[in-house]
């Protein structure tokens, strides 16, 4: 492992396979804390329930000691940078530090030149690991492997964190991934062409539906679509999701727009995994702090 | 005891007196811990200081873990529903959740679908559990017990998450309550006839005077009355404090609008408990959370 | 020691010393926690990263139960006073209370009424006593004593909480403080004229150097002169750095204006100890916690 985990960019195919199993030693109950007293800082700076929380929990069931970081009463409102806000840390002695910002590659200016280890949880439209992991996990759990597996990447995948390292790092495992959703929001043209799927045929032929979030927060306005045009046109409606196959899955990062990328009465259903996904997120955090702290 | 508490109407008397015998142990110094790690969520939707920190230090107390949680910086700003929000806390692993709002009754869409415990830290204009019961404890810790009490319930008993059910419960625990303060803040027309008395001859009479705070906050406005009009004609003076009986005590759940339901100079008198009910609050809450997680 | 600690004023020679002597043994691994469950809160009404963070881990270090406090969510909100609010903490368990407030001597309404510990984290343009003993305890740890040292204080001597207190301390401990900077900034005439040196002429003789923050987020407007314009004229540039004597020490309590007290490529230089003094402040505001709570 290196010393920061701010990309999927940073993890072989190894070093995800022996995350998810160490992952899965601690689903199964497994205890590990570091030796030493050991510091971590969790510095969100755009809002979060579900990956601060999960760090929180996950940091907690392994001993560490938690030192609360509020963007809005830091030092920050002096004007005080990033990189001079994260070496304050590492000087009074924080050991780990969990960061989400607004910036796409924000890390750039950190990751070379501080001493503490940083886990990326989430810069701009750019990458999120531990949520790519916990993606993963989720997939393999109900699998067992990844070969031959057939994945549908839905929706937004132009801002997604998650879309196109989950491609890379399945297609790396093993599975077959294809998109859906509207082209205007698709990656890049070459694989447009390649993986373009109508998400009426997607929902016959995958193994698991992976929905994205459409992300209102990001200023991303739907005029030329409403939310109830998006549904019926792109997203899970009961219909589709009747024609799924018996053991395909539905995932999605969530917070879930209710009947704009699925039905309101497919969150909680059978096949669904997305509140799973959020219990998996934590034995997968368990297992990035231990590896990095084991360093 | 049911699953949650979010009412006072959950309890019977029965278990009103044990979680007040509970909460007497643990003043007198009594310890217990789960025999599992156990993750509760304080979610304040409205300004606290007393309750949240309350809460916070019995849960240390009872050594539970304690999960952050700021609405402010949570997903709610990318419209995520409270159901949506207590679901991912349930799902991370979180097994119990604190939460004041100000939606009257927002936890009927959460207690038939959680399986996490929740407490109702105060909802709207509606319910305050853990409020009433340390109003009770600590006039149990006075008097030994209720019978034949008398008990003036004074102010604005309308906006108040306490009033009734105090009434409620010190009624069927034995005492005689009495309403006093502004009409036009009382609770319904029946109790009004019955139970309005003059502030004047109340506070001769009654054991406990238990004033209620004005709800600034709740956007009530005093236009028809000023803050020096309501101190004298509905507020405890020094005058009016000088004719109590001897062993009477003085109540507020506070903040103490200084001045207004109360004298500045009467706050910290020696017949004031209004510290004292602060400190027994952790008492009752620490007996609460022990009730629900012995289940 | 006093009950408080919330000026350097509160400390003689003699205990400053015992403080210093404290905090080396803490950096040396020591390890001391109170014999009793020990709740303390961080009440910080104006920004911080550095002194919130830095009480924060002395206080895990300590084995300290720490109580969230967050003022933009507390019951302030509801126009509660910050007496109140203490009186509030105490009663429900708190033993210390760090208080950062903008108000100038906002702990005269608290010290005498109180029986919890007051540690002042700053208090608006006053004093930061735990600021000042980190720079001592710095100084110490670089030359052994103060017995001979020159010292020069540079900057906005006016709207700082350590310059004069820092000056008052070194020099009843042997040492001899000198100040540069604009002229307007200064403390009282007197001590201006008797210590207004120029930077150009401190620098060469100086055996630590100990920059202050421009206070823009104190309503200080540079008006009369640029940023750029200050570092060139009163800044540490990097061709005053190189006049510096071999052994000599540049400090800065931070967060620090780049290329504006301190040019950028200096603030990590070798004689730097800005980062230094963070982790310092750990040690001791362990050891002021630790005699606060031996008393």
């Amino acid at each position: 492992m290196k010393q920061h985990l701010v990309s999927m960019n940073d993890l072989c195919t190894d070093e995800i396979m022996d995350i998810l199993n160490l992952a899965k030693s601690f689903a199964n109950g497994d205890h590990w804390s570091p030796n030493e007293k050991t510091f971590v800082a969790n510095l969100f700076f755009e809002p979060s329930t579900r990956t601060k929380t999960s760090f929180e929990v996950a940091e907690r069931k392994l001993g560490l000691d938690i030192v609360p970081f509020e963007s809005g009463s830091s030092s920050l409102l002096k004007g005080e940078s990033l990189y001079d806000t994260v070496k304050t840390l590492e000087s009074i002695g924080i050991d780990v530090a969990v960061i989400r910002h607004e910036q796409d590659h924000y890390y750039d200016e950190l990751i070379h030149k501080v001493n503490l280890k940083i886990i990326n949880g989430g810069d701009g439209c750019g990458q999120h690991p531990t949520q790519s992991l916990l993606d993963l996990y989720t997939i393999k759990e109900e699998f067992g492997s990844f070969e031959g597996l057939k994945v549908a990447i839905v929706g937004d995948l132009q801002h997604s964190r998650v879309a196109k390292s989950n491609r890379d790092a399945l297609t790396a495992l093993g599975a077959e991934v294809v998109f859906s959703g509207p082209s205007e929001w698709f990656i890049d043209s070459e694989a447009d062409t390649k993986c373009n799927f109508n998400i009426d045929e997607v929902v016959e032929t995958v193994d698991v539906l992976m929905l994205l979030r459409i992300q209102h927060e990001r200023h991303f306005s739907l005029t030329a679509i409403s939310a109830d045009q998006y549904h019926q046109k792109f997203g899970l409606t009961e219909e589709r999701e009747r024609r799924m196959k018996k053991s395909s899955i539905i995932m999605h990062p969530a917070p879930v727009n209710r009947n704009v990328e699925i039905a309101d009465s497919l969150v909680e259903c059978e096949r669904s995994r997305i509140f799973k996904q959020m219990e998996n997120g934590v034995y997968v955090r368990m297992a990035v702090l231990r590896k990095l702290l084991e360093q």
